[in-house]
């Protein structure tokens, strides 16, 4: 951000507000900040706004290029907004008699709550106190305005240790045996001003600012160097803001809640943010400042008389029912205007309502669906409206069993929320002892330092994973998330012991059996059992999804290995298969050793032997599949990874894999050893397993053949789409391809039966992209596998990535994790790529997209973009891309009525 | 090749030749074959060929397309040529007066010896042998030769064994008492003849062809189906021939040097082929046929009266001076129409000379020299065109030591020639060994699995470098090529037991101190100890470097990490360095444990403690190479391989290092444990180390500005380029580029010296290449990385593609090992990519490249295209870059006067 240049000053930064007018308005909240822009509008409605004016962000950014100091024209911007608010309000800045105070807000374009700073009572000082004192016909509250302005101000501004004055308030309380602030006096607080003063000369070596322009060159200041905090920027970080927004900065005149009891603050919604019920509901306290309602020390009050009932307190609509019934207008007006439900701040100062803040109102998901529905239904806004006001990502939370928010909690760890929803169930370390207790009846979380292939019998009985290592897209989260159960991955905190049977988090030793409880979408552990509550989808989600459906033109498919999978999927709506991964079903207990006995084969003759008899069961797997698909599409990923994979890592699994397939422990390791590789992920996998065994393949391609021929001889239909993977150049799918259809023909043949097939490859390597013109030649279609893909054309493993990812998404490198959401400006240009050749060699090429980012909307909307022709994502990711398609179709016609 | 639907007929197909002229001509190889093209060509110059005609390589294809059998087409053709050539000869085919009698050949574009077949005394039969009988007026040659005939024809054509015949032969002779073939009579011809006859009929169930065109379409059938013989697709893998070239047939009138001392046969070279050296250079037989001179069962009598002094035979300067000297008229004839040293055969009947064959003679690396040389002088050819005739890979047997081919040898196994050179030593099994070995003056062969970075020392101290795994751009194989030591590698027959310390081959045990010998250029292992002759520069050398350096436009640089590599290097014409590698530097045993210290930090602090220790030992390396290279620039990478790469992998090693760096053995293996990376080619390494410790870059890059510095102040020049690795983004190149910067400018400052400098990249991603425009923004250079780009765009790793790359070559899916010659349709295109947006962004924008390809004239001929600025290549390499460089240039410019 820290530039040597000092640029140019704008036509216009700084924009008035008030009573029935505004420079501004609620679509500028690029340069007005999100609340100075819906201030400004709110004051267009003619709603009462205290006046006063926004600068820019655009004048963040020149100030940083000033070397952090306010430009001389701001200042004087500033200067001649000031007038028209003292003219409008009728009081003066820094007026001994009739003093102007103002608050200094920050306000970026997206909401970062209690992330930067604000400054309120700015305009105080020994003279113009005295004027407050007056006009309020109230010194105490004038003396406590000054104090707190000071103590907030010396530590905001000025950077002073809040505590040191916190200590002298506390002191003089204890002196005069005072349990609370009010119980302070005129001379008590002035007394404090004094001693504060004094301690701030003191720590600081200058004295407080007394000149009111002094202290508003400070506050605008200080709210510009909050964007730089570091809590800001993790803030930013974490919520994808950019840092070149900048903040705007709100000058306010103050309206003082706390005038006496015909004075109020409060804050509401226009509906209930939890359940989307179309009702009041808000809090306010009488005779207090907007902070008091937020720091929790009094209870506040139902605002209407309905939610007060039962609370032994009084309502709005009892207190002050004239101020209650213009706030109902007010928020009516509101939402008729902004068109959503309203989050809004008031402040009632001696009987006058006057509007400090609106906003939408953040929201549950299934409050959003509610509401959207609502909102159609009362024609407020259209179908399309309804789809891009929703945050696809927030299905997850309807999804999966979730956190009962009345149970109480210890957190013990956090990891990364890896896949969510929530599990509860007893420490196993072992795949084993997980469908052990499984068996028994009992629930277990899988707690591994990372999973493999080997595992996914133990994550199938699991309710849960919880790993130690690995990152979002690590083999346990990816797997996890394709089974919808929860998991929690690489939790750091933890440290697992195999040898020793246990784990270890914050000085506490748990073991097998110990109950934790995971929430996988917040990524965090609890210790004992958290009560769960079970999801319920409403009639608003098949509402939102149908018409989801109507607008988007991507199609959704899934990703699924098991026929439950497909079920699960098919009830969220998949329209086929886009991933079925062969290599799941292989280390399914009852054949994993014949697949080991294939490894091991030292002859052709030998592996076709065990291919033989893995054939009816790889027949079956597809047939079982192809029944819940039934006039769905299904790709099926032929064998991928490498052959090692199979084979057991412990000494102590060779030992009784060697005996169980009477096979020498010798001959085993050395064909481990022959087997090992450095770099796996760009090793013997793929098709080049099937150039150097090309029985594999046959294999399987007749497992699928013959799995369609039943299905069709049941008078069904079932178009198969055959995938190789890994291809990086035309000659290999040449082969392959031929070599597929030779077995399909072979098997159409013998049972005199004919279907439809296609065969394509996967483009996950840049060659392979890069080539896609030759390489569509002997396609069908594509598919586009964006995690290797990222793997490759970054050059980074994603297993080992977790080392420096971090490091690199904190300095800017990349925007997002690569994994979780298409890097478009890198390995975007390689699906482009692959997309354009593809089609200029065939132009009805289908195209899809079956890695991880097929269930990440941000992805989506790329994928719109360049015109595949579906996605495919895990099965509880399936509405979570109807919706992200929908709006990524609408957003790209820039179709919004 | 085999494909369904056959082809159309081609114009003109047959390509007659004879005295004085002919359809073809020498440029038509393509279609000709190289031995009809020649003998088309000779006819057309006057020579005296016996006429034929050639029926062209499309008809190979056309063959094949027509299910293995010849179009009718062609037959017609062969009968209307076949009379051009009763006409020109006088004889008729068939003709039991007159016979005429042919030779049928393959004649391959590219030279494939003995791989093809070859059928003599086509045409010969009951009838026709009585002809030729009476006409040679010598029966026992007619006899003979029909004899000669159906045993070539029952094997080459028939397919029946060789020895069933040959043991009639025996037979016959053993009962008679016969030493000799010679001693075979009339009769007993006869009698062989008919009982050839009966055996062929009992053993393949048919009569032997009487009639001669059906002889004809079975010799041409045979010779077209040889082009797909096991042997012969093997010869065209090892030589690059592609498959789909086709043969052609040659069909000849035979000619004969066996009928009586008037007649004789030859082979010659019109230059010595060893040496270069211009004299008559050939070997002859008095009464025999061409392939007695091959056979060897008779010692071939020199051609010129010197070369046969002393010999007690006579040459053929002296027994036939008349053929003699039109044999030398014919050679000055062809040499200067050739315009090359050419190798002939020729056969005398009667006393009348016969061209058989003319072709390019092969030659080695110092004769090439002198004839290109030479040439020159005689104005025969350009300096260009002397360049083009050079094949720079053969300079490698210029530039090593070599075995002494008068030695005896015992090969004991065969691996990769992957660095060329002969080396003879005690086996060693550890590095350490080799060190010590080496300072008792003991030299040894380092004999490993495989090598690792912690191997440097050991090969640094061992003459040659033995692998059993591991391919032409193994670890050991790039370091060896690098320090221009021998290696061969990826001896996969050979065992080695480290615990035993001892290694197996064809079930001999060596041990520890066993002599051997190793031929870095064929891959071969020897028994004992073989001499080596030192490689000698000749001037010839010198003239051909100078010349190339004029029409080359691509600069030369080299790989060297150490002052004597980059002597060797500039000794060899390098231009400066175009990689340094940093991090051999980091394994010298006198550093290795700071590094390992710098490793093991646990905080920023205890890093630059190490960091500072490695400070001058680094600055006074890069000033070393600086001072050899002065003048020239010096591209340095900063450290590049994963951290883990620097920590031993063996316990006993583990051990012995926590004792010597103090740091408990608990706490080494866990930081070893914690670094692992499942795919280290992808990890935590280039640039990326560098965005996690800073500090790390921040030294290096101290220590090249200080010695540059040291460099400016002794009054010397030297232009320092700072080479990032890794970069796969604009971003990670902005920060790493501001903070080396930043250091220079801090370097400069201290020591009041000002330099120039270049900090640049390297593109060895996939991304990179892609958005190269924005990654220009920050850089002064960028330098290809291909053996990493080639990794990340195919996803094949180096270390592991030996499983499957040989079974890729075989399937035609390389066309060449892609570690080796560039793969120009996938990898070329990613560098072509970054030159051209690297150019868009950066006009001036320096560009090289400094993988293994930088040493490989095929790539470098791609490089030269794509208008790079520079190769770079190991020491021993840049004499053959220098030359493929200015072949590239001149092939580009198309520019042979």
């Amino acid at each position: 951000m820290e530039m040597t240049s000092t640029s140019k000053q704008p036509q216009k930064f700084i924009y008035n507000f008030g009573a029935g007018k505004a420079d501004g308005n609620a679509k500028m909240k690029g340069i007005l900040g999100g609340k100075g822009a819906n201030l400004a509008e709110m004051s267009s409605l003619g709603l009462p706004v205290p006046p006063g004016f926004t600068i820019s962000t655009e004048i963040c950014t020149a100030f940083y290029k000033n070397n952090k100091s306010l430009p001389e024209y701001v200042k004087a911007g500033v200067l001649g907004s000031l007038q028209i608010v003292e003219k409008e309000i009728g009081k003066k800045f820094g007026d001994s008699n009739n003093p102007l105070l103002v608050s200094v807000r920050s306000g970026a374009r997206a909401s970062m709550p209690g992330m930067m700073d604000t400054i309120l009572n700015l305009g105080l000082n020994d003279e113009t106190v005295e004027g407050l004192a007056k006009n309020s016909q109230n010194p105490r509250f004038a003396w406590d305005s000054y104090r707190r302005f000071i103590q907030m101000y010396s530590n905001v501004v000025l950077g002073m240790n809040h505590s040191l004055l916190e200590i002298s308030l506390e002191d003089l309380k204890d002196s005069k045996g005072y349990k609370q602030d009010t119980d302070l006096s005129v001379e008590d607080l002035k007394a404090l001003v004094k001693d504060y003063k004094q301690q701030i000369s003191q720590e600081l070596g200058r004295q407080f600012p007394s000149d009111p322009y002094e202290q508003l060159w400070g506050a605008i200041t200080a709210v510009f160097l909050s964007w730089h905090t570091p809590r800001a920027k993790t803030y930013r970080q974490l919520h994808d803001i950019p840092e070149e927004w900048g903040t705007a900065v709100n000058v306010q005149s103050m309206v003082f809640g706390n005038l006496g009891e015909d004075s109020a603050t409060g804050v509401a919604f226009t509906r209930d943010p939890s359940t989307g019920e179309k009702r009041v509901y808000g809090e306010f306290l009488i005779n207090a400042q907007g902070e008091d309602v937020v720091a929790g020390l009094r209870t506040p009050q139902a605002i209407s008389k309905l939610a007060a009932q039962g609370s032994g307190m009084i309502s709005l609509e009892e207190a002050m029912p004239e101020c209650y019934f213009q706030l109902l207008e007010i928020q009516k007006k509101l939402e008729s205007h902004y068109r959503d439900m309203q989050d809004i701040e008031f402040t009632i100062e001696k009987g006058r309502l006057w509007m400090l803040q609106t906003r939408n109102g953040k929201r549950t998901a299934k409050a959003a669906l509610k509401i959207a529905c609502q909102l159609m239904d009362e024609k407020l806004i259209s179908e399309q409206e309804a789809l891009l006001r929703l945050d696809p990502l927030s299905l997850n939370q309807l999804l999966h069993p979730t956190l009962d928010p009345k149970s109480k909690k210890t957190v013990l760890a956090k990891g990364l929320p890896a896949s969510p929803g929530a599990a509860c169930g007893a420490i196993v370390f072992t795949s084993e002892a997980a469908e052990e207790k499984k068996e028994k009846g009992i629930k277990t979380i899988l707690t591994r330092i990372e999973t493999s292939p080997e595992d996914i019998h133990g994550m199938v009985a699991a309710e849960g994973i919880l790993t130690t290592r690995g990152g979002m897209t690590s083999h346990a989260a990816v797997v996890a998330r394709g089974m919808g159960k929860s998991c929690v991955a690489g939790c750091g905190e933890i440290e697992i012991n195999y040898q020793k049977g246990e784990m270890k988090v914050g000085g506490q030793i748990f073991r097998e059996g110990d109950i934790i409880t995971l929430d996988g979408s917040t990524g965090e552990v609890f210790l004992g059992k958290v009560e769960t509550v079970e999801p319920e989808l409403s009639g608003d989600f098949d509402r939102i999804m149908k018409i989801a459906d109507k607008y988007r033109r991507l199609k959704v498919r899934t990703n699924a290995d098991t026929p439950l999978d497909s079920t699960v999927a098919r009830r969220f709506g998949a329209e086929g298969i886009g991933l079925c991964r062969t290599e799941h079903m292989f280390f399914d207990p009852d054949r994993i050793d014949i697949v080991r006995q294939m490894i091991m084969a030292e002859t052709e003759e030998e592996r076709k032997v065990a291919l033989a008899q893995l054939l009816p069961i790889q027949r079956k797997d597809f047939f079982e599949i192809f029944k819940v698909m039934e006039g769905y599409p299904v790709t099926i990923r032929l064998l991928d990874p490498p052959l090692h994979e199979f084979l057991p890592h412990e000494e102590k699994d060779q030992r009784e894999l060697s005996d169980r397939i009477n096979i020498s422990l010798e001959k085993l390791k050395s064909r481990i050893l022959s087997l090992h590789e450095f770099n796996p992920m760009l090793g013997h996998r793929g098709c080049r397993l099937a150039i150097t065994y090309p029985e594999i393949y046959e294999m399987q391609v007749r497992a699928i053949a013959e799995a369609v021929c039943e299905i069709v001889k049941s008078g069904k239909t079932l178009i198969p789409e055959i995938m190789i993977p890994l291809v990086a150049t035309q000659k290999e799918l040449e082969i392959l391809r031929n070599q597929a259809e030779a077995v399909i023909q072979a098997v159409q043949a013998e049972r005199k039966t004919s279907f439809d097939y296609l065969i394509g490859t996967m483009i996950e390597l840049p060659r392979a992209a890069a080539t896609a013109d030759e390489i569509a030649e002997y396609a069908d279609f594509f598919s586009f596998g964006t995690n290797d893909l990222t793997q490759t054309a970054l050059g980074i493993s994603r297993d080992d990535a977790s080392k420096f990812l971090s490091a690199y998404v904190n300095a800017g490198i990349f925007e997002k994790d690569p994994f979780v959401t298409i890097d478009k400006a890198g390995v975007g240009k390689f699906v482009k790529m692959g997309v354009e050749f593809g089609r200029k060699t065939k132009q009805q090429l289908k195209v899809g997209i079956c890695g991880e980012h097929g269930g990440d909307p941000s992805s989506i909307d790329f994928f719109e973009n360049v015109d595949l022709d579906y996605v495919s994502c895990s099965p509880y990711r399936v509405p979570i891309a109807r919706l992200a398609a929908a709006q990524a179709a609408l957003q790209r016609k820039g179709s919004i009525q």
